[in-house]
């Protein structure tokens, strides 16, 4: 199995992009990351795009095959990876699997999704759950989250206040991301007063509505020294898959596919949580940014909210998560998240952070869940091989 | 770069089947492969499904939880692959690579659609051309193959009856094959009578709307033999991508998607068109299958409506095309075909195809198309590792 780097990386602005196609957002981040690669268009090899819901969102399915062409990348073999909100992970892992089999030695994995072009995009979002066992019988995210908060609130004693620091910590961060859909700072007070969406959760604990794609370029680790002086690493790449419905799981208050996930993660890395200098992590919703802080290792099972009220999570706190903003204040086009992710990633890991940069940071750690968690992806990258 | 080997295969029959819901087709092709291969269930280690638009057809994205979820596979990864309908071919190849890769030893590469849930597959389908320059304007599947035809007579005196005649013998060998849709005769004068659809094509030219899934199970070449005593090892795995829209091509009478994908296949393989014994296409309109005679070399270019007439493409005949029906009497439930013409050519090389057999298959090759050429997949299998 080969190494693999990743060796350019871009994102365009997320946010409502009403003059911007589905088409020109994943060129330009496509485009962008070549660009930053310093890789010529004869040394590309293929392209995997991750993608929610063309379908259901701009009404174009078969979208590698058209990115292939508005890109002007013919005739190089370009595919569509789908797993709802992790489809950009893993669109990043198939990538990554092309370069380390020997198929291919230089590919993009990018992600894009264009969701203001429906009226509503809540029924296109609800296909990421059963669709017979909850969608159709009035289940939207925002409820089948609000009760894994409940439920969580109620098994360790979270408080609201603690929910709501993950979106405050976000929107620190993302007001330093020129890049983020929102980057006004909010507060707690801010959160708990914001419009209800489903008890308890308010607007400003629920990621936006957003339009926007991200890309990286992929490079056999024994190649990337010949395009770059700063190639990051990817260290693990991990994927699991857990019950699609809420109500086949053993417990709500943990995601199974993140601890299966992260557990081959670090194991493939040969390091431990505590090794781990910044990540990225999947809060469509601010319990699930707190879940995560959980099932991914960074304080015990009950504990995420007292790590959010003391401030380990800020850049300059003990485990710094989302210094992009997260998919609270960065957006969440569905597709283009765990791409973006791994951008933010290796921006940090090269030192090219700027405001948001957290001090020193060699390893890295992506995030991405699709669903309620029926699917996760981690991915963990390094300044250096191993 | 490891070998791969298929040592598991199944099909659901393929039809309007009212009683089967999509999870139920899709578990019961991956349940047959993975019983066909003697694999236990600590065994598998992922899976990689095709579909095209579980979104407009079943209201369902993120339909890889959905299946490990109902096959009872979870927490393997699990992972959906899109490219309108070659999703079967490119699900294939990414199993592919996952097991090349070393990143997994034994996956199962399913595909599925369920396309008669709805009043009318025209607009689901037509997201497989380009939204905004094809379908919106009013092109259906039917109209732009009926102008690759039209195109084809033109150029090169191709006429209806031998366009007619790749339908014959479709239905000829699909009456054959106990899991086809249509089991049926027909004459080239009944194609000729039949419904107009989109002139020159009539209704017997064109694949139906079908239900249905399939199934390989995928295993490194050096551990096949664990399982199997009749592994049928992958000798090349190519993709390409063409233009999604029609009115961008240099010639609608070629599909350059598949001459570039079958070039890098035989290279891959080390051998030439003349050592394919059986090869599956992608004859969604029999045009299609007419332009891939050509494109894949078998017959030079004009020259692949002649063939046809000659009966070369017969079991019996020089190179025997689509054993098992194709997509007009099998059935083309769209992201399930890539992965049945699969399994078809690993029964014929396992001499396993009963009435339809091609006496002493060694070799054996399928063409799985996206749109009307976005996206081509080529494999070429044999008995043989090379």
């Amino acid at each position: 199995m080969r190494d693999v780097a990743i060796i350019g990386v871009a994102q365009t602005k997320f946010g409502e992009l009403w003059s911007n196609s589905f088409r020109q957002l994943i060129s330009d981040a496509g485009l962008g990351a070549i660009e930053d690669s310093g890789v010529g268009g004869k040394d590309l090899e293929a392209m995997f795009v991750g993608n929610m819901s063309g379908g259901l969102f701009v009404q174009q399915e078969h979208i590698a095959s058209l990115i292939a062409d508005s890109m002007g990348l013919l005739p190089i073999p370009c595919t569509r990876v789908e797993a709802a909100c992790a489809s950009g992970g893993l669109a990043l892992r198939q990538g990554i699997m092309a370069v380390a089999s020997g198929y291919h030695d230089v590919v993009v994995a990018a992600g894009v999704e264009k969701m203001t072009d429906v009226v509503d995009a809540t029924p296109a979002i609800a296909t990421a759950s059963d669709q017979e066992w909850e969608a159709q019988q009035g289940a939207t995210f925002p409820s089948l989250y609000a009760m894994m908060a409940r439920r969580h609130m109620y098994e360790y004693g979270t408080t609201r206040e603690q929910l709501a620091m993950m979106s405050v910590v976000n929107h620190m961060n993302g007001a330093k991301n020129p890049n983020a859909q929102f980057r006004n700072e909010i507060t707690v007070d801010k959160v708990l007063n914001s419009s209800p969406v489903a008890d308890p959760l308010t607007l400003l604990d629920c990621s936006p509505v957003s339009d926007g794609a991200a890309a990286v370029v992929l490079c056999a680790a024994e190649k990337a020294k010949e395009f770059t002086d700063t190639p990051i690493y990817v260290r693990a790449s991990a994927q699991s898959s857990g019950t699609i419905g809420l109500h086949n799981r053993r417990d709500i208050t943990t995601i199974d596919a993140t601890k299966v996930a992260a557990r081959k993660a670090y194991e493939m890395a040969g390091i431990t949580v505590k090794d781990v200098d910044v990540t990225e992590v999947h809060d469509c919703f601010s319990i699930n940014g707190l879940l995560a802080i959980e099932d991914l290792g960074f304080a015990e099972k009950g504990k995420g909210g007292i790590a959010l009220e003391e401030g380990q999570t800020m850049i300059d706190g003990d485990f710094p998560i989302n210094p992009s903003g997260g998919l609270k204040a960065r957006g969440h086009p569905l597709g283009a998240t765990g791409i973006a992710q791994a951008a933010e990633i290796v921006w940090q890991l090269r030192g090219d952070a700027d405001k948001r940069q957290v001090d020193g940071a060699e390893i890295g750690m992506t995030h991405n869940v699709g669903g309620t968690g029926g699917t996760c992806a981690v991915h963990i990258f390094g300044r250096d091989k191993n």
